[in-house]
């Protein structure tokens, strides 16, 4: 291994998220080998100068780091395991995202197969790697960690090390990835719902953004909020809420839309309200979701 | 009615919002009489020298533009219908949020009645009312916004005035609350899940809010991919997220804690991976929530 910033790197998996690491690494000089199931995904970085191996162990032989960035954990087992002997005395840097457990599964894995392992999450979109908007957080061993630093600064932006727990980075990435998708389903059912409206998703963006503007502040507060276990709602109630709420299900259901999202939203507004909660901030919903008999 | 921006105003309804509108319009000079269904919410405002009337009719006699800002238009119609010969000649602006189509009724009853009629909707929260931050979306007849954009020009920020149809704003205002409730329930599930975790919220928050930094991006590229009619999934594919979003589903569920948003969200992915979609992006479930017949 080497912490030299032009060390050979390997990329295994090249959906879009894997094309553009292996883009930044080419980019940042790093000699990279790429590999895919499907090998024609390779075409574009082979032309920009990336080297294409034949089988994942081929491509795991050309380097002492390797990066997996690919749908779930399981397409990374399919992929290493048959591989093991090879990716033994390597650093593997899994990229791609799963639940804290089988990240610390995998890491287990690694471990009893001598491979070093670092587990990360990669928290923006693929335009933003290799510059200075990416955000990629990782878990596992600190000195792995640092060892690997100087080549993975190549995928740009901020790195977080969250510590040695390899589950942490992904227990960070499926919370962020459950506001990430949540909103997103939000977002385009926005978008069919004033479309059912007569309004335009152009004409809506705008206010959209403003919408979304919103959010930082309330992250900020719901925080306080949330770790303090006090939930005032004199800005805004969860009664509130469900009238809103109740109104956009209403409308949706007016013009055929589908309102499963909307739908569950409310009823856990409405289990706070029954519980007596109405009054209270929307952050309090956290103690509602854990349910009625929360386990902790 | 008085176009001068000093003109008294009259608030019907002292929740978190309506209490905001008068403290703003106290700010900006206005005599300022406020009535509320349970009285002692307004002795704070009375405090500031608002004038308190015993009841809604007292009220509206008050002045010539009388503000409503209650829960819905129920509420709405309950406080203006025993009032109706008071409120005739004045001008009504509803600051409610309900559906298009209740707007639309409402105008119609004014019209029935003799009142000019203003719908709006607020798009910010209660400390953005009377600052830069505000905004406020109107729609009805532009003569009656013109006449009264001075008064209204207390609350602050940006006011939007959408066209003549009285259910425009309200449908703005009903998508952009999709987004917002959508987004603050997904919110939320990301604190409970982090927190189940181990992952505190003080932790989770700057991470949150590079998510929600994320949004006016996709914004934009989506209205694009929408009113063109074209989702290309080179970045980021539907296939992709709904992995994301089992995982997310599975983990919340291994925590006990309510999957129901994210398990209705995840049911729209898959009908458009079902449907032969799952290589398009995200934009495209639009198409996809508005059913296999669509009514259009
Ligand atoms: N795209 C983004 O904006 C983004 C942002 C942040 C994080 N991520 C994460 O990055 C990871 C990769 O995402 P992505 O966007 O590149 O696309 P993806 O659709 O999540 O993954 C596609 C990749 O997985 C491979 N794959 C799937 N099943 C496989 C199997 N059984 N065996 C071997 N390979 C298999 C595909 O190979 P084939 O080409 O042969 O199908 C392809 O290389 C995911 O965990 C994603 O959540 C993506
Ligand atoms: N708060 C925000 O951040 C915010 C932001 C944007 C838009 N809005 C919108 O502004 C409007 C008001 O919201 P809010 O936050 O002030 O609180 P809210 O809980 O939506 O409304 C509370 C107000 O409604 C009154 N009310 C409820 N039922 C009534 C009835 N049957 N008859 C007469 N009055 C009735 C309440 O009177 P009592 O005091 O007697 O119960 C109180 O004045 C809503 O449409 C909301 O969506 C609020």
């Amino acid at each position: 291994m080497t912490d030299s910033d032009r060390s050979p790197v390997t990329i295994l998996g090249l959906g879009p998220m894997g094309q553009a690491l292996a883009g930044a690494f080419l980019r940042g000089g790093h000699p990279t080998t790429v590999w895919n199931r499907t090998a024609g995904r390779a075409d574009a970085l082979v032309a920009r100068g990336a080297r294409r191996a034949d089988t994942a162990a081929d491509a795991i032989a050309a380097s002492p780091l390797v990066i997996a960035c690919v749908i779930d954990y399981d397409a990374v087992h399919a992929i290493v395991e048959p591989a093991a002997d090879v990716l033994k005395g390597r650093t593997l840097v899994n990229l791609t995202a799963d639940s804290p457990e089988r990240a610390r599964r995998t890491a287990a894995w690694a471990a009893e197969h001598g491979v070093d392992y670092l587990d990360g999450a990669i928290m923006s979109p693929t335009e933003t790697i290799g510059g200075p908007a990416a955000v990629i957080l990782y878990s596992g061993p600190e000195d792995l960690y640092r060892e690997h630093r100087p080549a993975l600064a190549s995928l740009g932006g901020a790195a977080a090390y969250l510590g040695p727990d390899p589950g942490r980075a992904a227990a960070h990435d499926v919370a962020l990835l459950d506001l990430f998708w949540t909103s997103m389903s939000g977002l385009v059912h926005a978008f069919a719902l004033a479309g059912a409206e007569g309004v335009t998703a152009a004409e809506l963006a705008p206010f959209a953004r403003g919408i979304s503007d919103l959010m930082p502040a309330i992250i900020d507060e719901f925080a306080q909020h949330i770790d303090g276990g006090d939930h005032p709602g004199d800005a805004s109630t969860i009664v509130s809420a469900l009238a809103s709420m109740e109104h956009i299900a209403h409308v949706s259901h007016t013009h055929g839309l589908d309102t499963g999202v909307i739908d569950a939203a409310r009823a856990v507004a409405r289990r706070a309200v029954e519980a007596g909660h109405g009054g209270d901030s929307f952050s309090r919903l956290t103690e509602t979701l854990a349910g009625p008999a929360p386990v902790r």
